[in-house]
């Protein structure tokens, strides 16, 4: 197994479920991206802040893979690593059951840093992959 | 202030902001649908499973007064109390910062059970409603 | 019935639809936004662009009735009155079916207008509301 | 360029936009279901009447390329390939601007069929698959 540096517990709320009756797949995005930058305001660096500086993260690639159904009232645990391949961050998530026994879903997320528009990086961000790279 | 019976912490997910940098007034209503459900949950009342079941609770009227935005990275507390009006269960609900100084917002939501369509109640509702009005 | 001065046409998407088939009610608050927005946009009035110039359209109130539930797939026309009371642009809306026979909801809501974030008000959107109101 | 056999027009709604201003990775994914769906439609499959007889589609595995942000009040045009790939149902799903000079994003979906939970297949699905095989 991937050795994750981050973790969030969720619980699916009720209007995130379609009329399948389960969570729609939009949603993962949601849960996916929330995860991002709780795991980043973790590390004292805001999505929110940096877009008021100029400095947005901008997702060019997702894949998600679609494993197990999340249902309603169910809890999960929301998991990260963070690799720097070029000029992109990406991240790797997966959704688990609380006992770690199902995946629910896995995503390999590009993101690339835009500063004023163009294409930079944060120094806070290289630090923080440096440090995510030695622990995974 | 009210006598709210029931209390659920929340925290602005970014995802639930628009370009207005604030959570879209649609979203409150995401919070407060969820703060009910919880409760029903709290309560050994699932409203997924009262649908397999033929039993939905239907809100048939919501005001909603949006007293401050709430903002990026915010947590708060959604707080619930319920009653009966006639063959309606009325939730009124409010959104407060941690230190419970500031009012986000408030609502007042009516709902009906509707049982394989009719109008209907649920002998386990009126239980809790009679529990709720006891204590507020 | 109200004097309407504005219609949009919609579509259920399958997607806005909750667990219970029907569309979720938070969802109507998104149709009820779009609709004034484009009503905004119909008189050369961008909100994204009032945003950039620090000039916000605030809900600070919102009353909705549900008559019928929004079902997959189907076809409705969303009208719109608008009002001046005080300092509150207040419009009036309504989703209707393609046949007008069946009202699904119907939604007050109260608006303000925040210059560089004061109470303010728009030339532009007053010259609006005057019409509206002799239209109406 | 890939031929697509079917187009849907959408137009970017404000609430779609977070608070980069810009539409939310997540809506991609409702922008690229809803086209889906209507696809279907447009063949006299609704995706809410199969969920109904115990058929339903099941996203197994997406992924997405954002190429340009989405903005506010942006019209643009979605459309939609379809192949069968052993069991799967693939879509490669692309958003143009009007004039088709600016590729938004592009987006390839596998699907399944589960017919009372189980993997199964609709001889009506295949038989669009048929014409679309032919057809692009």
């Amino acid at each position: 197994m991937r050795n994750y540096i981050f973790e969030l517990p969720f619980e699916v709320r009720d209007y995130e479920c379609d009329l399948q009756g389960i969570v729609n797949n939009a949603v993962y995005q949601n849960y996916f991206e929330h995860t991002r930058h709780k795991f980043l305001l973790s590390k004292n660096i805001s999505f929110s802040e940096l877009h008021k500086k100029g400095i947005d993260a901008v997702v060019v690639k997702v894949e998600i893979s679609f494993k197990h159904s999340l249902l309603p009232d169910t809890p999960f645990i929301s998991k990260l690593s963070l690799k720097k391949e070029g000029v992109r961050y990406v991240f790797h998530q997966a959704l688990f059951s609380i006992d770690n026994q199902t995946l629910f879903a896995s995503a390999r997320t590009e993101t690339v840093i835009l500063n004023q528009g163009k294409l930079g990086f944060t120094p806070e961000l290289d630090a923080i992959v440096q440090e995510a790279e030695t622990l995974s």
